[in-house]
């Protein structure tokens, strides 16, 4: 147990690997809403499978990552729902100070250290560092204002290269 | 950029401090959701503050934060909602291999490298590690099956000391 100042770093270890069609950023859906019925395989550690129990009972699951191919962070960018340059945290790009991926996926089911998903938008090979059921008491407060998105969302939603790594 | 074999270890640096009514496990809120109008203030490092604009357009922001005072991993947890000893990914226990905690939160306003928010149920003092927009087309995909959750809710949702650091 740490002090808490703020400012202690932490090192995360991968619980496991992200499986995916998608090899390069460029195509890939850029949310699993865009990526419809794109088939994931998520495999955790053998040691860390008994941490799975009740998984199952959930539809949506959230799987929090590295985004490991990511080039350096930056502060502003260029969202690949928008054209205009924004505050890199009012976005969902991989540039960020902490490279964690967030993206909620449907669970089809469990099957020992494998996790079959679907709406899967990550690169094939990203280091899974967690996984939480999804609770939409939680999780889905019900939004009202989308910032920027509101406009975006009507855009394009496949990736290109902007964030090549 | 490094290869992807799943076992690279990530040094996450706190981008910021989460300030909450919270001084100790015991009592507080164990989701946003249940902490109704708690008042927080995140304070983001000054030389990051330029990644926070646009931001105040959104109603809701993902938290991701460091579980600094958690105590050792588990792979099962009695959650704060059930009686029954869970799989650690299941639940949103902070006794997880990678001590990453997740809330959505209603953002307020935005002053300069302050966002006050409400119904903050995480410690006063936590590292902040990201911040991202909270979309409902991506994060609430309207799930369907809540596990063993879906007893649990009806239960009482204030922490115990049973994860106390």
């Amino acid at each position: 147990m740490t002090e808490a100042h703020g400012n202690d770093s932490v090192v995360m270890v991968p619980i496991g690997v992200i499986h995916s069609p998608w090899h390069e950023t460029k195509g890939m859906p850029i949310q699993p809403s865009r990526a419809g019925d794109a088939v994931g395989r998520v495999v955790v550690k053998p040691a860390l499978v008994e941490g799975l129990r009740d998984l199952d009972g959930f539809s949506h699951i959230i799987l929090l990552y590295h985004f490991h191919r990511a080039p350096a962070p930056r502060l502003t960018v260029v969202p690949f729902l928008d054209t205009v340059e924004r505050g890199l945290f009012s976005t969902r790009a991989p540039v960020r100070p902490n490279p964690i991926g967030l993206s909620v996926v449907r669970l089809e089911r469990v099957e020992g250290p494998i996790l079959h998903v679907l709406g899967i938008d990550v690169l094939d090979g990203t280091p899974l560092l967690d996984i939480k059921p999804h609770v939409a008491d939680f999780d889905a407060p019900g939004a009202e204002r989308l910032g920027w998105l509101a406009e975006g969302r009507r855009r394009a939603a496949e990736a290109d290269d902007r964030f090549k790594g």
